[in-house]
């Protein structure tokens, strides 16, 4: 049975929108696992066919039980699977048989039991290949399609909460069937209603971003609330995130891990690597991915998904009757990273012609009590705000009796103009429903409202001002060669070839070419051995600063080679690199390492001790451009060393950002060549001076990868 | 009317607790702020006497109308003022007249309104000093006790939430009566019972701390809720908060402000300075006060509160039936400052007893969906984790009827053992009346969870090894005097004598001299100017840095002072201080201001450019003892730089924890006589090498504040 509109086509329709369900290990106790599927599907109204398999019993819950699988009078779509971790592959090998097209594994006992079960699990994994199956599981809680009642789970959730009476548009995606039941308790509370109850258990066969994929393709799905442990197939994963954001749909991701104890535990619960938070966390907004961090706020933002299409941004107007809690809740919205701009004064004026002296125009605006008792004005402010250029979202906050009085002009205003209005009622305003569906969200609480909001709005101002997903897009630089011997000298020509500047620098083979290439160069100079093979340069000796002069780079030329050759015996000498001896405002350390999950990822930071003690670096997965690569600088806390902090002078920031994109584009051209790069220091000189980098390092991937 | 146990004595008695009250501008519509206390007081049945005052009306409310004040036929505890802001002075002189004890002033238009406003205030302020009535606002919304339903507020709040049945111990006090209208309506909603509503209005002549002394007194107060914008009277508020510590009692306070530019706008909204949010902090934890930062967590810690008596701590063990969830919660557990510890063996053996090999037992502990039918062992665990000294506090996350099977245990195990045990159901358990009643709370939100448990947690740790309340109340040092003439040497050795070391060094008013003292001391040296008139000694060429023999010393002597005399020629110039050269691991920046509120407070921060961009400081109010430094240390990010980062040698944190202590008491002890004092910087050598002072300034108070 197909829902309107759904894909016949995707491969995992039969296990998230199937026709026939039959189940394996059925019982007429709706307490155990084969007996609760059976009971959702008959008491929630599943309309498709469904055949309990037991032969021990002739009827379960006024059902006809069948005593096996080759019995049924047709090859269900999907089988449900409730037997032991022993007797999943058998009937495995029964299903392809008999021509099922998906099977749902309940039973636990598989890789996350040990290595035993491991073995059990690469064992179904190697049978599966081998079919047309889709396996969903092991170790799994079971589905549930919320607009047909297709239940082929065991959650108890769908005793204890009441059953949505309308169609959902929110799917629920998760890693833990704990989890999944938990969030979906929680949003019914809060009035969501859903499309499909998704959890993933061991993804032996389908990993989450298939699933995902599905949601992304399903017209059943606006709104997708995930809960992800660890990523198995990053590029999937991505594609299938960027087809949300091209549908205009909605992703919400809580990623377990936030603190490092946090990412310990979870590492102990799934014995799998939870990957760095920073990267997830850059790579989610670069992919357009709103991120929670809460099971009420996922539910909150399912709500806001609702009023996706209005425009809104990080520029918030905020107007309530009292200062003081506007204060309060201007605190709280910049706290979480939007903005509370001063109103421009020709709007001031329009506000203050209705508010009193004691009210406050410039935002937060205090409109005061009184100004209810004046309903033209409220409609005139809030079309003045609503046609204001200045502010991208407005939020009122008004108890209870005062916004049921303004609640008619909000909802006129709200819908003449596209831009979003919001609510907060800490009281009992009988309006709340009439607002909703008049295109006005309601929250009921301020630090609910703000933990939802800002998150929404930081979407709303990425998709409106992002361009990532289609840089994304565009074609890779043209593939370069990795030289078979890379030295500093020849790593920095690649990387200036495509735009990061390396210091004025020559090699010289010896003492009379050293002298040469200073002279050319000007005093004072920096010698450095240039070997293939000594990568701690100073640790041997080879790195010396300020040579004033031929005598001093003559003699140190003869040093550094000794000292290297005493201390790396083995090590191929090509000579020495003879550079300016350079100065600048600050230094920056740019890298890029190949994340498990989202590929290569580029990380910017300034250099130094206290720079990794204080963890300020900004991550983006590749390609960066010169805009990102100044969206990355600004992110640093440490970012006024670059502009001038305490009457220093300010950095070539510009110059920074280009050679940022131009490593991005080094990086991207050398592609599965390359492990990790790294230029380290860049130095950022004055203002209109440039930047260069003053050493550098690219590590081929091992054979292996390549 | 008096409550059990009220203190009669105190002056805000007949304003909180009246057995009496008059309404001066009485309504009888009900909407008008003349009119709703008198609805109030009548349909919440308050058993005092009221006594509606207007001339125009014989009757409102069912209760005779007096034409004014003196006709009344006895003096009544408290006047409620329903009169503009023009006609408040002439009836406080004639409510003085009557005999009337206490007076509230709803009328705005005074402080908060200009200049014009102000002088009003002003006068109300100097004429009130003159009498001893007790005057509450202006521009306040007025009070309830709830207890006895004294109502004399004109909120419209009690129209719409249902009033409590019972008694409460939950008082709320706020500077805005807005705020304070809102916290109610939300606490109520979650079922919190109180005691006062109180809004202070513009504290014309009671300020916030009077109000907090009088709750910290009142027996019918447990828990004060308070919400402040600024404080008037520091002293007086951290004696009020002592008493709260003191008696047992819970003080929560949320102080806005918790942004920059939040700040800004409690600013913009109450013309005050709004302090340093830092400094609040640190001062609300040291006083033993829960700082809260929302409204509904404002309301659950008061639920929280009903559990204070309870053995708890940060160590905290968490149970559920899923490793995701568990995972989460320690997450989100240990973001929020708490310890999630790994269970001590004895403690897992117990647990593996009863629990499957896919469970986990190290912390957070996973029992596994089948343990509840198990419930010998749910006992035995429980009990286990109640005698463990490895935790202090344990949260078992069980959706719904999960935790109805495990209620009973928890209530028994939690009644023999002083431990706090605290559930989270996300389900529909229906025993949570029964685990509340049985002294275990029960959230329904894991976010709400978390915001109210870890600072109640924290609090109950501050309570237990927190020394602070206790070295506060010790007696001073002996005072010390202030040399007139406060040059660097002066000043650090009367730092010394306190026990904050300084560098080895001498006075040298001759060349010879200077000589002499670097002999003494030994080469290298440092030579600097000393002056009581060169602040900036580096500018004016007064610092000289690695003198390595006598020469260099006799001819700096003269260059600096020379140097000196040109750049400063009305300086004094006492000579230079010749000091030993010492190098060390880190810096130290030890600075002591004065607070507005809290007075003398301490910061402690690394030296450098990058500790300030990235306000990496500690902050406590004197005074400071050894532990307190080093828990001050420990705060700061940079701390590893102190115990050996990364291969350094780690420096002496113990002598930096002593000269910390040594100049709080050196800060004590000179007293009113100091505004400013900073240590900086202050070397720490390496362990075992102590620390020493390299430069210092003590900044004499202006004559007003001594």
């Amino acid at each position: 049975m197909l829902a309107p509109g759904q894909h016949p086509a995707h491969r995992l329709q039969p296990l998230l929108n199937p026709a026939s369900i039959a189940i394996v290990g059925a019982s007429g106790d709706a307490a155990r696992i084969g007996g609760m599927p059976i009971a959702h599907l008959t008491r929630f109204g599943y309309a498709g066919r469904v055949y309990p398999i037991n032969p021990k019993y002739g009827e379960v819950f006024g059902l006809r039980c069948w005593p096996d699988l080759e019995s049924l009078p047709e090859a269900p779509d999907l089988v449900v699977l409730a037997v032991a971790a022993a007797q999943v592959l058998p009937m495995l090998q029964r299903c392809a048989a008999r021509g099922v097209r998906a099977v749902l594994v309940y039973a636990a006992g598989f890789a996350e039991e040990g290595a035993r079960g491991a073995q059990l699990q690469a064992e179904l994994e190697a049978y599966v290949a081998t079919t047309d199956l889709v396996v969903a599981g092991p170790n799994a809680m079971g589905f549930a399609n919320l607009n047909t009642q297709a239940h082929t789970n065991f959650a108890s959730v769908f005793n204890t909460v009441p059953m949505q009476q309308g169609a959902g548009r929110v799917s629920l995606l998760t890693q833990s069937g704990n989890v999944c039941a938990a969030v979906y308790a929680i949003a019914r509370r809060l009035g969501v209603d859903f499309s499909h109850f998704i959890n993933t258990g061991n993804e032996a066969c389908v990993d989450f971003a298939q699933y995902l994929e599905y949601l992304a393709q399903d017209d059943a799905t606006d709104v997708a609330l995930g809960y992800i442990e660890e990523l198995r197939d990053g590029p999937r994963f991505m594609a299938a995130a960027a087809e949300f954001a091209r549908r205009g749909k909605l992703l919400i991701l809580y990623k377990a891990g936030e603190t490092d104890k946090g990412s310990e535990a979870v590492r102990s619960h799934t014995s799998a690597l939870a990957g760095d938070r920073a990267v997830y966390q850059a790579a989610f907004a670069q992919l357009g991915i709103v991120q929670g961090h809460d099971f009420v706020q996922l539910a909150q933002l399912a709500h806001l998904a609702d009023y996706r299409h209005k425009s809104a941004g990080k520029r918030v107007a905020i107007i309530t009757i009292s200062g003081a809690l506007g204060a309060i809740l201007a605190d709280k919205f910049i706290g979480a990273g939007l903005e509370v701009p001063t109103l421009p004064q020709p709007l001031q004026d329009v506000l203050r012609a209705g508010i009193p002296d004691y009210g406050m125009v410039t935002n937060p605006v205090d409109v005061t009590g009184n100004v209810v008792n004046d309903p033209g004005f409220v409609r005139t402010a809030m079309q003045a705000l609503a046609q204001s250029d200045a502010v991208d979202t407005v939020v009122l906050y008004a108890p209870g009796y005062m916004l049921d009085r303004m609640a008619d002009d909000l909802v006129a205003v709200s819908a003449a103009h596209g831009k979003l209005f919001v609510a907060i009622d800490t009281g009992a305003a009988t309006t709340r429903a009439q607002l909703r569906a008049g295109g006005v969200p309601v929250f009921e609480d301020i630090g609910v409202a703000v933990a939802a909001l800002a998150p929404f709005l930081l979407w709303h101002e990425r998709r409106r001002t992002g361009r990532w997903l289609q840089l994304r897009a565009q074609p890779l630089p043209a593939p370069a060669a990795l030289p078979a011997q890379l030295d500093e000298y020849r790593t920095k020509q690649l990387l200036a070839a495509h735009g990061m500047p390396a210091v004025a620098e020559r090699v010289a083979t010896s003492a009379d070419e050293a002298v040469a290439a200073a002279e050319a160069l000007g005093y004072p100079v920096v010698l450095k051995v240039l070997s293939p093979d000594i990568a701690h340069k100073t640790e041997a000796g080879g790195v010396r600063l300020r040579l004033h002069d031929a005598d001093a780079v003559r003699a140190v030329y003869g040093e550094v080679l000794a000292s290297c050759r005493r201390h790396a015996p083995q090590a191929r000498i090509e000579g020495a690199l003879v550079g300016r001896m350079e100065s600048g405002v600050a230094e920056l350390i740019v890298g890029a390492t190949r994340d498990a999950v989202f590929g290569m990822t580029l990380t910017v930071g300034l250099g130094g001790v206290l720079t990794e003690l204080y963890q300020d670096v900004s991550h983006r997965v590749l390609p960066v451009d010169e805009a990102m690569a100044l969206e990355m600088l600004r992110e640093l806390k440490a970012y006024p060393l670059l502009t001038g902090f305490r009457g220093r002078p300010a950095g070539d920031v510009a110059a920074a950002c280009a050679a940022i994109a131009g490593f991005s584009r080094a990086v991207l051209a050398l592609g599965a060549q390359v492990q990790e790069a790294e230029v380290n220091p860049l130095l950022v000189k004055a203002e209109g001076q440039g930047v260069c980098a003053l050493d550098a390092l690219v590590l081929p991937a091992p054979p292996s990868a390549s």
